[in-house]
């Protein structure tokens, strides 16, 4: 039996109890294929109220991973010749094996910032690249890609999102964000679902890390994305039982439970983080997300090892090695005392 | 409460009972992603000790719908110029929004035989296709895609398809099996999990039609598509949490709960042709698998539509309609006897 | 020395000696690259004027070659979803190796009446597509591809032309017409640049088999394809000495030339229709193109081939062959009259 | 009439006339298509024999401009989920609108040293990149491309591309080399074609900057891209009229024509460099090559206009603005003669 606590990844375990309660308690109906069930126009109802926009105003669309929805959502807002600025740290540029470019489209990258891009530079390099006489030789960014909170655990203030969706409307361009741990940003940031959907053009609920089992509520601005169920289908995106992810996301819709999951998990990563700074841990970045890194004693790192499981960032240095801790909805506060009673001094 | 009879398709409920029971029993589990869990390694032995081949020969991969597998497997199998042989009426020609041209490739066409291809017309085609002197300003074939059952409710013999099997390997091209339907195929043909794997390079098992929540087990043959794990991730086809197809399908091929279903959707499909013969209907095309087609008088059509739901096939005719009728692991005897018991004679 | 004459195909010669003479005289001078000179802007005026469109109705590229103008023109006017509707017989569908589909997109193909679509046809096609409730599983056609003559030497009237254009205005689809043989197509019909200019979304006016060394002109409406520039560069369309292009169309819209080309072309196709049934010789299809058709019987055919150098067109037969000769500007009406006067009878 | 002197790039003028002097001498003969002509194998003749390999050893394909020489080698030789290592500032990963990408590539970059990419920087890449426990989740390098010049004007040492070739063998990635000004770089380096053909998989002779009219001569190892005839067709990059390629390169590669072509460059290039010394302005980069870089103090620069045209490298400076002058087989003596005698002191 394995007893090491597990902070590697907030994928780990299966779907929130309640999630799996609902999946098991309509298991047996037999309802319409391809998201045309009741469950599914509920959940995409559930959302839209939660994003306090109208059914005129965006449109949900329910994918399978992150990396798909990515794909799907950023394809089908370019023509062929444009491609989408993004961190040179960002998912799609570094761990989605060229999806995007599956897809035809370039990644323009930007310095990152933690994961984050920073406005002004978004701004001069949209201006630098239009001053370049031979621009139509280039591909053209026509959507920025943003993470919230990023892979690197870093969060965008809500006036920063404001600064951004502004030059991304001056300079008629797409805002996308991906929202693949979203439950913990909200709960870790000033910014709301009801902010994401009046400041980007399309951003995903991410399901996968947040509660569900699998999957991905895209929100997009209605209309911007014409033939969308086809380009999913043509993508393999679009689930036969498509009542699956609505299940999910109705659930994780009512009573609050999505942003409930989010603070679980913020409040197991306060928990670590705090635990750890009195055993004299350093912390790296600050992460106010359920990512936190810590710079650990290479003397120490093997005795943390048997105790609990986590991922080494990056090289190892020469004295120390950074790793990373993630918690999540699954994660128990007596798991984390108990890692913290029996982990070593720094 | 609905209390119509579904006979639509086969994948209007959830998960079978006991592959939903395995899904909850692991939910709180914590395993590794991407599926390297041990209950997605062991599922993989299961499927290949169910094939009859040794990790030397094949390898199985899970993937999460048909249109999905179906891009993947056969996009990993063609060089860019290549394309792949179908039957006109194919799911990859027809119903998968272009996904297989998405990726670059021609579906080039054969007449189809109740969604069959003939093997002379296959060993026709390439020869006379190579006979023309412009063929290398031509689309190349390099693999057969055939499904087993059909769309058309049509099935393979042994014979068939170790000719087809021989036709392809003497032309150099792979030979694909789409298998979305596969319990019920195996059930009602001479052809074997066995003959499949070695007379297919690569086929699939469907689960979404046959017990599962979702995904669908690739089984190749080893080496033939080398990165094929990146080609998955690059569709945005690989799960973070890989263990949620392996759970099942582990299920599926436990205690021979496969073959369980294939043969209760059967027994269930011939119930129904049977009594509704005896209620005077005209069977159409005298499927032996979980679609059944028939002739339905315009008069009654309306009458049937009360009792249960199911699909109109092509277009209605001036006295009579063509309908399928769909059974399923979820079809319950009780089912079937209630809506013949309620149908009015032809 | 070869003292064949050559009926093969128009493309055997190099330029016309106008168009040759024309490249020569500007070799030495220094332009601006990527179809920015002087040249190339007198070539696009000349064609706009020739098609009694103004620069704020249309706009003309000059690309390559077919296959090239073909992808490009094509892939810029569809979104990923859709596909281009043609004859099954048509040059994108058959001979350009895969060209549509690398770009992502499907041919969706129609009946091939000697390569025509009937306008009919394509109107029930699409009512059936969108009377089909699983269409949005299905790729969507977004244009309708013709070639205007037809590679089988078939050519549209303008009351042809008019009701396809009126059918693809009424179903919100684009009308593309692929002139490789233009000229001879103009010069065989009713139909005038003017017609296509108004009836058409997008057409090229065929240089490499009408005259120019390579190169063809595309007339598009202004504005259907924002960023065709990038588009074209993407596919490695641009040429960097794009004068070589606009020299050409210069002075093959000159003086009348590109008429002239497709008179002369004409008047040997007739020649030698007119003196092969003298000589007894079957024609087939009537074409009223610089392609012509007969039927030869076996016992003569090698003795033709000895004079001659011609195509075999499809499968022989038992008893004849049927065989296909083209002329073009540069057949020489001696070589005409040499040829009927060793050609024994049929 | 332009007196000005023209020094912005390599591809103002039309062919050598030698090279167009061929294409006028065989304009009116009539030769089969596609490259099957006897000009155009005797071309692919005299290239092998000028890069020391037999037949059996590599293959010559003629293409028609870089972009897409580069987009369908590069293309051909990749898998899908592979791309393809570059310098930042490469040709394919700027000035090419996404080219790579739109063929399903990701271009992975690597630090340009004045275009070059550094060798022990390459391997260190390609080890870091797989001690990353994550690569399968990341774009397998499959190939390196390199510019031989480089777009800023810099050569490889024969020492420089042996360890480069070395290193991709090891690494068991292919080595692509784009040589669109290869005339000029073959000149100004110790390395020759011959050593090209060994240390290379694939390579282009480029024609378009260096004396033809149009077009490239692709030569690669022996079958390391089968069916590549039909990939190139794919693309649209197959001549109908493939003589006209095939015509030019004959010529350029025929009395050492090519060689003599790159010196001219050279001497003039040269010529050009020592008078702005004497005329006191500044070298940047002290380029070898046909491209030199020199930085004008922007009080002059106006001046300068007057007299010649040039490109304006980078954004201006406050007090100097560099600048890009190119000279090729279309410079005279005579016009470099009197823009130093015109040109002010700086």
């Amino acid at each position: 039996m394995d007893k090491k606590i597990h902070f590697d990844t907030d994928y780990m375990a299966g779907a929130h109890p309640a999630v799996m309660e609902a999946l098991c308690a309509t298991n047996l109906e037999e309802t319409p294929g391809y998201g045309e069930d009741s469950y599914t126009l509920e959940a995409k109802k559930l959302i839209l109220q939660a994003c306090g926009v109208s059914e005129a105003e965006s449109e949900v669309h329910f994918l399978i991973g992150g990396t798909q929805t990515n794909a799907v959502a950023i394809g089908s807002l370019l023509r062929s010749h444009q491609g989408v600025l993004a961190a040179d740290t960002a998912h799609i540029n570094v761990h989605e094996a060229g999806a995007i470019e599956l897809g035809g489209h370039k990644v323009l990258t930007l310095p990152s910032h933690s994961g984050k891009v920073d406005a002004r530079e978004v701004e001069k390099w949209i201006d630098d690249f239009y001053a370049d006489d031979t621009w139509p030789h280039m591909v053209q960014p026509a959507a920025l890609y943003i993470t919230h909170p990023t892979e690197l655990g870093a969060i965008y203030s809500l006036a920063e999102l404001e600064c951004l969706s502004r030059i991304c409307r001056d300079k008629g361009i797409y805002l996308y964000l991906d929202g693949a741990r979203l439950a913990y940003g909200l709960a870790a940031s000033d910014v709301s679902l009801k902010d994401l959907a009046h400041l980007c053009d399309a951003f995903y609920i991410g399901g996968t890390k947040c509660g569900a089992l699998l999957g991905e509520a895209l929100v997009m601005r209605k209309g911007i994305a014409p033939g969308f169920f086809s380009i999913m289908k043509q993508h393999g995106a679009v689930l036969a039982k498509g009542r699956v992810l609505g299940v999910q996301f109705r659930r994780l819709f009512t009573d609050g439970l999505y942003e409930e999951i989010g603070r679980h998990g913020l409040t197991m990563a306060n928990k670590l983080k705090e635990g750890m700074a009195v055993l004299g841990y350093e912390s790296i970045g600050d992460s106010p997300t359920n990512q936190q890194f810590f710079r650990i004693p290479n003397a120490i790192i093997e005795k943390l090892r048997q105790i609990a499981s986590f991922e080494v960032w990056g090289a190892p240095g020469k004295e120390t090695t950074d790793v990373r801790f993630v918690t999540s909805w699954a994660t128990c506060p007596e798991d984390v005392d108990r890692f913290l009673s029996l982990a070593p001094k720094a």
